[in-house]
């Protein structure tokens, strides 16, 4: 009798559980249906894209970001739309930046360059200079201060092309442009020039944040970006001549911080709503393109998990909150201050998910968790495998989302292909025909699938 | 002593496996960076997409793309190169092809069209007539024979976006194109247009192959694709006026078979010379673009499989034969020619890999194979994880290797990544601009990764 009782319960069980995966199963493919039939993500991403455009923090762009994100998840009815208030950092390109490679009396070839985010200008008349070119800061060290003494140097580690996540290429070369001036200052260089950071051989120069950390003002030294083509042709040239000049002219300025703002909606769980399921990515972006991959994409897959939430009719358990963070790029301002806040404010994040990886194929997630908690999510694998995503690792998660780390929280991110973000990423090229709306609604998809999980099954 | 003996020996064994296995991988990192680093696949695309162009089989190009082929080869010091003569249909799209919606008394709109492959031309003051819009051949049926002489039929199936595999999505409709024309002029149609098989909306009508089947001269009607732009347009416009009229003039012919060739060449096996292990793509293309995706891709790529072998000096122990077929868009003469000489010749293939889906990231590779060759080869996947290379399925495999089928030889399809390959199939749009560099040389690396495990294990 007992074993009877014990096996309907068995199967009754087993019943409810697989009730339960079929249950999730359908929800999921609703979710991807929505997404690519009737999503509004690429929409979204052609206003912020075309009708905005480039947004770097403390521009008047970036606070047009702010009012349309704002009006946005206003228009999507959501429980609570507010603004947080951040000061950011606030750098301006100038109006123009120019640099030739100087052959010989009279004879000159202009190269394409940009300014680093943060770096101040070349005097009004430019900088001329010979050149030292380098790997890394190992051979600049070697070469030593009285070679490097007066002259730029020139910074041309190329991403190395074998490895497979491109990332990882990027995190083997971003040293030079982060830091490069910092250490080309010290050794008396007077301006630094970065070979992009890009595997593909363009003429795009690609800029990005840099810091001169605790150097004094007037040991502060200009630093460009040049594109890979240029790189490739000033190296040729040194080859053949290494005393050639290098002239550089740049009208770049910081200018003391401005008030912006971190957006934020939400959709308030009906069971646990004091367990709150984070999705964002940064609302500014770089401003030579329109920031269409970075971060653009990211923004308008958050919104969209939210939008594919109420369009299928989804009720919450737990509170789905978005947040357009600002200022990732040049100050994460708005990630650290949001972490802040919901720390004064002792609010209960379970899970936080960044898209900031480009609006391109997903092909998974990465994730910061523990054991017990890893487990968990790698048993919701397979609902992602009917939609090829189902690469979840441990790994780097999101830098906006970053500070909210303590130990609890699950973070992750978004992992799209990686092979093309590299060729768009903070240079002019990162526009919106530069996204693929299938790849991009796939990416929400995805985004808003996890988010599902999570709220069904908390952590 | 014997338990001693025994353990030893399994140790032994074991470390031989295990050496093995680190072998395997250590050659395949190797080809993955040679891949990357110094593969010739992206330029050989470079010059076949741009110095040559679309090469329609029967064409100048096609005979051009032959030439370069075998030269190419011929580069590499392969053991044997050569090419097999086989007849191809020509069929030529003529000096133009235009077509408008005539919405009133000296009012019409231009909508791009293009000619399906095979179809005849229309008279040469071209075609006006009124449209039956249809979703399908069941629609067209229900409608019947009275209302649909003397008109166009339009069909319009979209292609479906929410299945994730998208050529899964062309299956469902690619019918409109291939059999449209025969099924409407049984019903006295005087034209048909296709809505592109294009998951985008775009100006770009897509060609492809049709087929009058056994249609009489005299019943066959004239076929074209309008894109996808210009079939919501259509749509739109005949939702408010069934009884417009719609222009269609296009000026292309069949002519009688032509001759031309498979280009082949091989590498000769050290220990199994008679075992044969066949990669390839296909040499003709479209006329509209320049062929690169589909299927310049697979040629380079599987011209690359040779030529790496070469570079990391690696001695096959079974013979590695590239086919470079011709005449798969419209004829697959190709491919069934070399499937009759083989098998009159006695020729032993043991596996054939194909790569026709585009020149995207790789996802995985599809097989043919018995359950136990497919175990086999399941056991291999390990060796892909770390290029996220890792989807093996049973599927589609690949035209122009299926009629090798015999129930012994294991056929394999590369898969890349499909999300954009409907875009540029068969369009004007299909160019070198839309490859990009890594993506290409990962799919190359794969494919040389595969056809190193089945030389190394045979089946």
């Amino acid at each position: 009798m007992r074993l009877i009782i014990f096996t309907i319960l068995i199967i009754l069980n087993s019943q409810n559980i697989f009730g339960q995966i079929k249950g999730h199963e359908k929800n999921i493919k609703m979710i991807f249906n929505q997404a690519l039939t009737k999503g509004k993500s690429y929409k979204w991403l052609d206003h912020l894209s075309n009708q905005i455009g480039g947004r770097l923090s403390g521009s008047f762009n970036a606070e047009r970001a702010v009012k349309w994100g704002n009006q946005e998840l206003l228009d999507l009815n959501l429980d609570n739309v507010y603004l947080e208030n951040i000061m950011v950092p606030k750098w301006v390109r100038g109006t123009f930046e120019y640099a030739s490679i100087i052959t010989g009396p009279g004879m000159s070839i202009n190269v394409p360059v940009c300014a680093l985010g943060g770096s101040i200008s070349t005097p009004a008349v430019g900088l001329r200079a010979q050149v030292i070119e380098v790997k890394d800061f190992e051979e600049l060290e070697s070469i030593g201060e009285k070679k490097v003494k007066g002259k730029f140097v020139f910074y041309n580690r190329a991403m190395p092309a074998d490895l497979i996540d491109t990332f990882e290429a990027y995190k083997e070369t971003v040293d030079q442009r982060s830091i490069g001036a910092k250490k080309a200052a010290r050794l008396g260089a007077v301006g630094v020039i970065v070979r992009s950071i890009n595997l593909r051989l363009d003429d795009y120069p690609h800029t990005g944040n840099m810091s001169y950390g605790n150097l004094s003002n007037k040991m502060r030294i200009p630093a460009a970006a040049i594109s890979t083509n240029g790189a490739e042709l000033l190296s040729s040239m040194l080859s053949l001549n290494k005393n050639l000049y290098f002239y550089l002219k740049q009208d770049c300025k910081n200018y003391p911080d401005v008030p912006s703002h971190n957006v934020i909606g939400e959709i308030k769980g009906n069971e646990f709503p004091e367990e709150i399921i984070l999705v964002g990515g940064h609302l500014d972006s770089w401003d030579l393109g329109d920031g269409a991959h970075d971060d653009g994409a990211g923004i308008v897959q958050s919104m969209e998990v939210l939008n594919l939430f109420k369009q299928i009719n989804y009720q919450p358990k737990r509170t789905i909150r978005v947040v357009l963070y600002m200022n990732e790029e040049n100050g994460l301002r708005g990630g650290k201050t949001y972490a802040k806040n919901i720390k004064q404010n002792n609010e209960n994040h379970i899970f936080a998910l960044e898209s900031d990886a480009g609006g391109f194929t997903p092909r998974g997630f990465a994730f910061e968790a523990t054991k017990e908690q890893f487990k968990k999510i790698i048993s919701w694998k397979p609902y992602f495998d009917p939609y090829m995503i189902d690469r979840f690792t441990l790994g780097v998660i999101g830098s906006d989302i970053a500070p909210l780390k303590d130990g609890k929280i699950v973070l992750s991110g978004l992992r799209p292909d990686s092979q093309r973000y590299f060729e768009y990423h903070h240079a002019a090229n990162d526009t919106f025909d530069a996204i693929n709306k299938r790849e991009l609604e796939l990416g929400a998809a995805a985004m808003t699938s996890l988010i599902y999980l999570v709220d069904q099954y908390g952590f």
